[in-house]
């Protein structure tokens, strides 16, 4: 496995992230000891990607029981109320978040649970499980994707879906990764992913890692590598599936899907089915977080623009289902038409 | 006018270049005394654009002549066409390097000029034409845009292609500046065009100064942009236009071209008709220069990727006639057929 895992539970009631912002540079660890700075560890990207604050924001529930001073359940359940509206409002897009905290809540309000230490106990166990779902979800999506790859494949990924955007493992790179590692003789064309740069920090310090080889591309090169170099497939992860197909993902996703599509090189969403979002019909009714200016106008400690300049920073962008050839989930591939057989898969049908 | 001039002539024998690379954080201008001096200068893009490159190379023959030791025309003429093999070195895609060598040399073969004085008045006053005739050529092409322009404009730009792109004035963001200047409301979004960062540097730069309004925006945002705020026209330079109307400019045009045709957004190539290389007969024809890893791997003084990662670094991508709206002269707009048009316009037909 890897060297780094992007979230832990310490017994001592700590909750202990990789503080990504940092990579590949630095490798430091930081410690969390409420709901409160969990939240704001998210919000702030130390930690990110759709599963990894999933699972960050069940391990601040655990944390908010575990720590609590509450002399009995009702007391601990109103607490942990507060805590999951703060964790859910630390990002917007990403529903991974918003089911984590869903399946934390369904388990606190189960009426058996009737004293602190039955609730502490529950929130760890149940939190610990969806990190570990997560990880065997991932390795999943991983050898389900293998029938879709060439045994020679240039693979043009988007942002960082790794280990480091998951619990351990990933799923878009977790899908580049596993045909490496079951023999096929990958490239890997990294989009650096302006503006927080993902690609050219976090998917490149794994890949090197694991040994796959690959290069650091501009995000406006894809379409000249896909018309001169000859690309085979796309493969990006999600931040959010909408009932139709349509996703949420990283913003240059729907460049790179749109060139894809005019090149005709096959273009996949690697999506575990919790980031599947059944409740929302279309892409465009999915809600775009706006970043700060200064992830555009800075790089590192560099100053890029002018001084006071106006920048426009959204940081997902919505891929319409038309230009995905399909969507790689833990349960198998998805073809279109996605509207049925997302409804299918979900058991919504 | 502006505050700066990309590149001037000094009666003493020296060609002035505004260092472009320490822009917009410093001003610095640099002197160069030779045409070695200058070829480097145009390959470490001290100074950058087709245009701008044209006279560069322009005033680099001037310049050798100016300090020539040589006593006869006859040794001139063999040091300055060394001179024009160095310069044609510099940089291989824009075709302005090329037509502006080929129009001094032209100038020089003349036999009435048969003394060293006279060849050397004759250079400057040459290299003086170019530069001269450019900013007229941007002007022109500024004014014969506006038709295309609506009295209320979102419109998104790739890279550079200002007065620093060009001797003064400038070509697509002349378009920008004439449209502005006529009184209509511009909104200009500023693709920040990595890797060297133009578009954020060096057009922010130059719309602040000019109070233009604009945002500037990540390579990867521009379909986002186009599919939600609704984006009326793109318009982008070219350092080369084939004869068929493919057109390279900047890595990352083909992308921006390729998703505003997917959006209907119409798309504009802003080109002196210097640019126009009747002798490329396709745009694949065209050598795309492939420039240092370390573009790609830093910025300013921060560098983003882990050490010793393999970088793919095209500078110019082609984006086939098929995508091109119009292409903007100096002598009007040209429209598809771009074959048949362009061989009009060039008087070939």
């Amino acid at each position: 496995m890897n060297a780094f895992r992007s979230i832990e539970f310490l017994d001592e009631g700590i909750v202990r992230m990789l503080d990504q912002r940092k990579l590949p540079h630095e490798t430091v660890y930081n410690d969390y000891e409420n709901y409160t700075e969990v939240a704001q560890a998210i919000t702030d990207m130390v930690i990110r990607g759709a599963p990894a604050i999933g699972a960050a924001a069940a391990y601040g529930m655990a944390l908010t029981a575990h720590r609590s001073k509450a002399t009995d359940a009702e007391s601990l359940r109103a607490e942990l109320a507060t805590a999951s509206d703060v964790l859910a409002a630390s990002r917007p897009t990403a529903v991974n978040l918003f089911w984590a905290l869903d399946r934390m809540n369904k388990g606190i309000a189960n009426s058996s649970l009737d004293s602190v230490s039955a609730l502490q106990k529950a929130t760890l166990t149940e939190a610990h499980a969806i990190a570990e779902e997560d990880v065997a979800i991932n390795k999943a999506i991983g050898m389900n994707a293998l029938s879709l790859i060439p045994d020679k494949a240039t693979i043009i990924h988007h942002c960082n879906t790794g280990s480091l955007a998951t619990v351990d493992y990933g799923t878009a790179l977790g899908v580049i990764r596993t045909a490496h590692e079951q023999g096929k003789e990958i490239l890997a064309l990294l989009d650096e992913t302006r503006p927080r740069l993902q690609g050219g920090r976090l998917s490149a310090y794994e890949l090197k890692e694991q040994g796959v080889p690959f290069k650091v591309i501009v995000d406006g090169a894809s379409g000249h590598f896909m018309r001169t170099l000859g690309v085979d497939l796309c493969v990006v992860g999600t931040d959010r599936v909408a009932a139709n197909g349509d996703v949420a993902n990283k913003i240059g996703t729907y460049n790179l899907a749109v060139v894809a599509h005019e090149n005709g090189v096959p273009f996949y969403v690697a999506a575990p089915t919790t980031t599947i979002d059944m409740a929302t019909k279309h892409g465009d009714d999915i809600e775009i977080e706006e970043r700060p200016a200064t992830e555009v106008t800075t790089v590192g400690n560099w100053q890029i623009t002018p001084d006071g300049v106006d920048v426009g920073n959204p940081a997902f962008d919505v891929t319409p289902a038309k230009y995905i050839t399909a969507i790689i989930t833990e349960k198998g591939l998805v073809y279109p038409p996605f509207e049925e057989n997302l409804a299918k898969l979900m058991g919504k049908e």
